[in-house]
């Protein structure tokens, strides 16, 4: 089944990332891939263009469907392999609920990161101001307290939307582990790096690492002065 | 079972309006429900508080569960009410697909609408650039064009991803409404807003219709030179 699988991927990306995690939790391993590198702009070829009008990545194609978005194609996967591998969306509507509600939570939190750690990367420099990355910071502050609150209140032990590792995990673990990498200080979000160590050795994450962080497991320091 | 619900929510807001045309199209009349203005910062009150650590507007109850992330929402109501009222997610895993891939691309014809629309709202005025402005117009007139060519591609009387209503119209239409209320040129988008002539009777839509826009239908012309 996989085998009819293609994914357009760059290393490290959570849109990217999650759909990897994905793949490997419904034993979908043996998917065609290709390795394109965003910093050389590989991603701007034919192929994914062909895919892709927004010419983005992940591009993610299984027989003839087109799945680009990594919150579609990780609700495609489940729904089409539902009894293969773990169970990411727990059959009854009320345990949902809150692995829904994590899941499209995690867009702020990603948002968020972004526009501190990239804000040089989407912001042109005259139109950088010292004001708006101070609010960025303290903007994102608040999402990683709200997010270890969530943690804490749960329990130790628990993931994003309970005892069990849901999409909520799959979606939102990509964006959590940059806290860690681009040195983020712990006490920002102890509980939140807590459920980093205990979530990073898990055999689907392992598989889908960045390749590149491996290859470099010092992180820049973007976020040390979060 | 809508007596169980109750909806904190502001007149036009693109997630609350999702939120309401699915729970019309779900015969989930009857729930219970307060309107706060957001101009006059009534959604910071008490209640939306204690449910919504964001305080943000939609913010839902069901019962004893808490779903304010609209997505998340309109997902969780699909599933609890699958025999209930229109069916908004298909059966088959690969008429899905195309239903949740425009379901998420909503994301970008929002986000890029906002940055057009409310840049003023959003961006304090010490910061705001007229090359910023002009980048986020250009953004938002590719992606108007991306949505034309799909529904183009489609063919007429199609709706987002197809013959039937879905739930991509249902997340995606009050995003659509914004541009002929914002006086966007029609040369802009001409399949899309034929689609909204189409879609805007429909019974979901018209019972959930913001009513500020009801008591006035001129709206302003802030895309007026897109």
């Amino acid at each position: 089944m996989a085998q009819n699988m293609m994914l357009y991927w760059s290393s490290g990306s959570p849109p990217c990332w999650r759909l990897m995690i994905a793949l490997e939790e419904k034993k979908l391993q043996g998917y065609k891939h290709k390795h394109l590198c965003f910093d050389k702009k590989e991603h701007q070829c034919e192929e994914v263009k062909a895919l892709n009008p927004r010419v983005q990545l992940p591009t993610f194609k299984h027989g003839d469907l087109v799945v680009n978005e990594s919150f579609a194609a990780c609700l495609y996967l489940e729904s089409a392999f539902k009894s293969q591998g773990a169970r990411l969306i727990p059959e009854d509507p009320a345990e949902q609920a809150l692995v829904y509600q994590r899941m499209f939570e995690t867009d702020n939190l990603q948002q968020k990161m972004y526009d501190v750690a990239y804000y040089e990367w989407f912001v042109p420099e005259g139109e950088r101001h010292e004001s708006a990355l101070k609010r960025n910071k303290e903007t994102l502050v608040a999402e990683l307290k709200l997010w270890d609150g969530y943690l804490e209140k749960m329990g130790k032990g628990s993931f994003l939307a309970g005892k069990d590792f849901t999409m909520a995990d799959v979606v939102c673990f990509p964006v959590i582990a940059y806290f860690p990498r681009f040195h983020c200080p712990k006490e920002k979000c102890p509980r939140l790096m807590e459920y980093y160590e205990m979530v990073k050795d898990r055999p689907s994450i392992k598989a889908s690492w960045p390749p590149h962080w491996l290859e470099n497991p010092e992180g820049p320091d973007t976020l040390k002065n979060l």
